[in-house]
């Protein structure tokens, strides 16, 4: 099992070190990876681990990121609920999807009990209007206020009640994501935007990427931040291609490219075969797959 | 440990079947990709194993081999000296190269007392005329017997008589290598032969290129057919890229490419690193990189 917590935090590295050093110090829990960005305000952690140790870290892990992150004077470029925005569960090889679901809910009772109001997302949503991360996020924390009075906005698992400290956090069950942005040599969002409604699904794009413009003001340049939701229907190359097209409408060039976290070995097929036209590549032609 | 033989023979399924059932049978060893191709007539091996396991295996398979292939007849596109060809150690994650170079001498003296002559190249090599395998090559199958004759033609190991059935066996160690194809749409050899000459080191091309042009008549095309000596020096993007611009100036399309064997990982960083303008991308992003 796979976990990547999302948190508002992505500026203050001593509470992103003191938040990895919980996922170190929790036995049965192998960290991979963490990342942040100033201009997000955000940091990504990925770890993989026993189904139970990771319930347990993750847990641990909530709790410290709502004492350390105060929501109340939160900025960023990237959309967010609450402190612990979005903590995903995948199931990598031979975990079954229902397991991942569980682990979900679970932990979303947990975080409930700590006073964080809990909605539910993708295949562990409890209703079809909550499946889609975009609509649960719709509003961000500045709305919650008003949500949470309403019915519709009654969370799945915690308080109906405003948390102003720590916001909301969305708990859910997904397959393999990649985030990836593509960086593009202009200062003009405006840019940025129209791109992301090119290649987004919901404005008439690619089935499985969901986008968006930022600003990176540390850089000079501003960005299509996308999840490419599901690679093997719409992969990597297919996207950046298509923003490199569009950009250059606007004489904008594409200046570079991230991958934020980690990313899936299978992944990477597709750009081998579409840039090197090396049509039988597959990761099976690739060493560490066989030493698996 | 990995050992990647190559066997003059690409056209007769059983006996490749057999040759590959010796190392799937051999207890300490795994059997990761046999590729076998018509137009070379040639066909590659790729397993990895304990130390011990893997020298007992290679020295079965190289029996097998000299009982199966006949040189006599053997004709192919692709150079030369022996039913088996080349024997390639490569040190893999945590083993040294010397220990690559011992295994390569011991095999080398067991083929040796199987009445077959062999050469030493590359790491293994016992001076410096015969570390590069084009050297040891140069002249083929064919010009064994008045090479054997000659001093500077001796062997390394075994007898220093023609052996028509077998030929020569050409055993060493080496640092990971790609064997990698671009095919291009036309039948005009003289094409892939000049560009293989503007990509590879000994016409002042990159360092870490050896190229050739050959045809491959049941497909219509022409290729040119590449080892990469250290992907670290001269990574595949740059090769493809030449080779786009040069078959481009003779109004001919690229219209594929092969990697013949097995990969590392970490050749594919250059890849996407270029091709998706994505900077900071290594191995490291890859979860199987962890998971090992």
């Amino acid at each position: 099992m796979e976990c990547v917590p999302n948190v508002s935090e992505g500026r203050n590295c001593q509470t992103i070190t003191e938040l990895a050093s919980v996922l170190q110090t929790t036995p049965g829990i192998s960290l991979l990876d963490s990342s942040s960005d100033i201009d997000h305000n955000r940091a990504v952690f990925t770890y993989v681990g026993e189904p139970e140790a990771m319930l347990a870290g993750t847990e641990a892990f909530c709790r410290r990121a709502f004492d350390l992150i105060d929501m109340t004077t939160h900025t960023g470029g990237h959309p967010r609920l609450g402190a612990v925005d979005v903590v995903p569960f995948v199931p990598l090889r031979g975990v079954e999807m229902a397991e991942a679901v569980d682990f979900a809910h679970r932990l979303g009772r947990a975080v409930g009990e700590m006073g964080v109001p809990v909605y539910f997302y993708e295949e562990a949503a409890l209703s079809p209007q909550r499946r889609d991360l975009t609509d649960v996020r719709r509003g961000e924390y500045e709305s919650l206020p008003s949500r949470l009075a309403e019915p519709s906005g009654r969370p799945d698992a915690g308080p109906a009640t405003f948390n102003p400290r720590s916001g909301a956090c969305i708990i859910g069950a997904r397959r393999p994501l990649i985030a990836f942005n593509v960086n593009l040599g202009t200062t003009d969002l405006d840019v940025a935007q129209r791109i992301a409604r090119t290649v987004r699904y919901s404005n008439g794009g690619f089935r499985a990427v969901k986008a968006m413009g930022v600003e990176l003001k540390e850089l000079g340049v501003v960005q299509v931040s996308m999840n490419l939701t599901d690679y093997t229907q719409t992969p990597i190359h297919r996207v950046v291609e298509a923003i490199r097209s569009e950009a250059a409408r606007y004489g904008v060039p594409v200046v570079g490219s991230e991958l934020v976290g980690l990313t899936p070995l299978e992944a990477l097929d597709g750009v081998v075969r579409y840039y090197l036209q090396l049509h039988e590549f597959s990761s099976a032609k690739i060493i560490e797959s066989h030493l698996l």
